[in-house]
């Protein structure tokens, strides 16, 4: 299968992956064995996890990953001194020798921990880094933006992305729609994303809608058919009820609306009620056509806020909606209330202190741009060259990278939860169920403690192995397994306020390892 | 032309255009005549402009705008009661009715005044809402971000995009690379951003060549062609300088990986030297490296400073550039000193506070991901249908919509510098240089002023009338445009510090209309 995204090309790469490439293979390193590590340092909003995503379309990339003619000529281009030699190296290369060690797209993840080890000539891994980076740090931040919202939301409510407008692009668009689907929203208003990823679409109505009607007067057509196909005159009856609960005040133009709608949908309204004023014109405007609708046979769906204090105005609707119920026999306690400006989690937080009548969220630009922390700063590091390890080091130690071929286990608690993640030395036997093992803090040798997991997760599988070795996932599928790894954690690495960091670690054997490359590397300073 | 985004067709839009565009058809209204704006109500970056971009590909957009048939048979799909008749409405519309009146890609522009009118039938101008907000919202969000960099920056650095890897995927970081361009950057890393608009592309080398190379004895050629032609050794040189400048503390592997990036690249040499110890062992090596170099007859190109205290750093390397020019008589005082590592408008700033001897700035992820505000949140507000006057009315009186059909002008004062821009109705005469007008603030009547204009600029030109009017300027004219008209404005409106707001006005008669909309629209409130 080729990449979702058309760019999604071995070009789609930073300059300086080609001219060390050329380097490379000028100075005859271009085959060395190489392992690099992905990873990141941080986790992202103020949390302690992040979810990994991006795997699938990684590795439709790393399928197609071929230079063509053009692109080899792009590349002369760019790089003067391009010899005749490093061109046939290029037209020449794949990913056939390449290793793809990963977790599962949509596990939970944590710093430091890598969430993929590639192996293979050095030449070729160089070339992967950016796109393995881009298509990564941004499918990893907005699906874990996603999973916090869901998780600030609760499971009950439904939460729909409509974030095209404000993404940062096209793409941004695209890739929001398809990550915030697997973080664990239910749809999209995107309708491209609907259709090339299969997911559920939404939308109703917008206020260019509403305003574009100005009253009573322009309905050209009165009629609705009713659910038995009898044509019967819908206004008459919607004004009918308007009278009969003293809404005459409401805007006409808005009311038009609406009735112009119902007639399109009549089992689909689901008005935008504050074009004018929610309580006082658009929710009274909504029951009247929503009573009529339900006269003609049909199910009206529920009323959108897009403005003002939406846990007030969601109880007072509710309030309505009930009271209308009791008036006139009718199921309107359960119509929808769907609410949309400006969301993010913190306000879906406050929205559950202050109690409210939301049934549905449509989160935006917060979502789609992941506005309190646009990027995640994911890395790509050289772990090892020829069996020999690798580090880069930083006067920061947290930056110091962790060398050598390694694996990583996740670690279970009596709880049935995870403890802590451990990276091993890949030639080190795995942590067993029932034995303990001593877990070493990276960078802080006073932070060990000894484990005995009640159970033991590798955390990596090898998904590439110069052919993709097993079907991946679909995207509902993906959406299941961050539903249930995140149920796995315990709820206080997931809290929004606070969190507790989760622990991650290295073995005994790979901490003294370290230690013995940094002495090796690292230059004794000097202050004059 | 097609649009440069392959997902850039009419279903990048939210379904409730297309629901909407049916409810319009469904009552008869879809051939009324409107009238929507497009704009924003607060520039970026607690600044006081926005540079506006994106145009190019809207009108690719709309040139191109079609639904074929699998689009309409994705529609009906998840429109459920999508009739034949409306089918057959989506499957014969385009954009040959449509009228679009635009700012200058590259302009500078400001709140409340539209980019963007766009008239034509109601059903297909609803349509065109979402992808128009799409591809204007970042588009303009990064001009203005990469155009306030190179304010911060100065006119004499260069300046790289190196955001790709970090970028909201891979379309988010190829819209960076070519606003960003046009916002004034000199280039990119990003190689596909420099094919596909034909934009300088530049890099050399990371961390991970350096750390490939663990020492000299890997090193399986020793020599290089002087540019004579001749084959010498060229190790020998490189540490015959080492030596006589007693550098032989530096770190070997980086020593090796910059001979070998050497012999690839001899007049190429941009080298990484942060990797172990900038000055200690990462600088040291370049210059004896590059005093081969140049006894070889080849130019070495400079460094690059990727953490640590950037200004400390390039003074210093600085420094030792002069004194091994005096010392060797070669030309080192002008070698490149390249910056990166998190830098944002602040830290550029910040660099010329503390005097810095850097030339060449690469900035990645505040750069594309706009981290200070990710989002512009552009509107698509109806102004008009069938020559009647629409407005959105908000208890926020500053979301009010400006009414009516509108044309702007920007108004010149003594120095040659804009003062105002005015929106007036259609209708009236356009302002007149020499001729005294008086400008109102749309929200504040306590605030309006006369002006006499030097010279009047009209804001909007005919882009799109059934058919693009005229060709597009290319992205190297588009750049140099923007810099035209930043070099106009007054310059306490684009200083990073508490810029003085620019005035954005109505005419009087727009004033009055507005006023007389409002009226007629809104509802007297009642506290209970």
């Amino acid at each position: 299968m080729k990449p979702v995204n058309g760019y999604v090309q071995p070009l789609l790469t930073d300059l300086y992956q080609l001219t060390m490439a050329y380097a490379y293979h000028h100075s005859g390193k271009q085959d060395d064995h190489a392992v690099f590590d992905l990873f990141f340092r941080k986790n992202p909003f103020g949390g302690e996890f992040t979810i990994f995503g991006g795997l699938t379309e990684i590795l439709r990339f790393v399928d197609n990953f071929k230079f063509n003619d053009d692109d080899i000529n792009y590349v002369s281009s760019v790089i003067p001194r391009c010899s005749d030699n490093f061109k046939n190296w290029l037209a020449n290369i794949n990913c056939a020798k390449v290793k793809i060690y990963s977790v599962k797209e949509g596990n939970v993840v944590f710093p430091y921990v890598p969430m993929m080890r590639i192996e293979g000539p050095l030449g070729v891994c160089q070339l992967l880094e950016t796109p393995f980076l881009n298509l990564t740090s941004y499918s990893s931040l907005i699906t874990t933006n996603a999973a916090r919202m869901r998780l600030a939301a609760g499971d009950d409510k439904t939460l729909v992305e409509f974030g095209l407008r404000r993404a940062q692009g096209p793409d941004g668009a695209m890739s929001a729609a398809r990550y915030s689907f697997i973080g664990g929203f239910d749809g999209t208003s995107n309708v491209m994303a609907g259709r090339v990823f299969d997911i559920p679409v939404s939308g109703t109505q917008a206020h260019s809608y509403i305003s574009s009607f100005s009253g009573l007067d322009e309905l050209k057509n009165k009629t609705l058919k009713n659910k038995n196909g009898r044509k019967q005159n819908f206004v008459e009856r919607v004004l009918h009820y308007r009278s009969e609960l003293q809404f005459e005040d409401t805007k006409e133009g808005e009311l038009a609306a609406f009735i112009t709608y119902a007639q399109a949908f009549p089992d689909g309204l689901l008005a935008l009620v504050d074009t004018y004023n929610t309580l006082k014109s658009g929710v009274p405007n909504f029951v009247s056509v929503a009573l009529a609708l339900n006269e003609f046979g049909y199910t009206p769906v529920g009323i959108r806020l897009d403005s003002g204090d939406l846990a007030h105005l969601s109880k007072e609707t509710r309030k309505l909606f009930q009271k209308i119920s009791q008036q006139y026999q009718v199921n309107f306690q359960k119509l929808k209330i769907v609410a949309s400006n400006e969301l993010n989690e913190q306000t879906l937080l406050s929205l559950n202190q202050q109690g409210h009548e939301i049934d549905i969220f449509g989160v935006g630009t917060n979502l789609v741009t992941c506005q309190s922390q646009p990027a995640l700063g994911c890395v790509y590091k050289l772990a090892e060259v020829n069996n020999q390890p690798r580090i880069k080091l930083s006067q920061d130690s947290g930056k110091t990278t962790i060398p050598g071929k390694k694996n990583a286990f996740r670690l279970y608690g009596r709880e049935e939860n995870p403890l802590v993640d451990l990276m091993m030395l890949t030639d080190e036997d795995a942590p067993k169920e029932g034995r303990r093992i001593l877990c070493c803090h990276p960078y802080d040798e006073t932070r060990r403690t000894y484990v005995t997991p009640t159970a033991v997760q590798p955390l990596y599988s090898n998904v590439w192995d110069g052919k993709i070795t097993e079907e991946q996932p679909d995207i509902r599928e993906i959406q299941k397994y961050v539903k249930g790894q995140l149920k796995k954690m315990r709820e206080d690495h997931l809290r929004n306020l606070n969190p507790t960091p989760y622990k991650i670690s290295v073995s005994e054997k790979l901490y003294n390892f370290m230690q013995q490359v940094i002495k090796k590397e690292a230059s004794v300073g000097e202050i004059a």
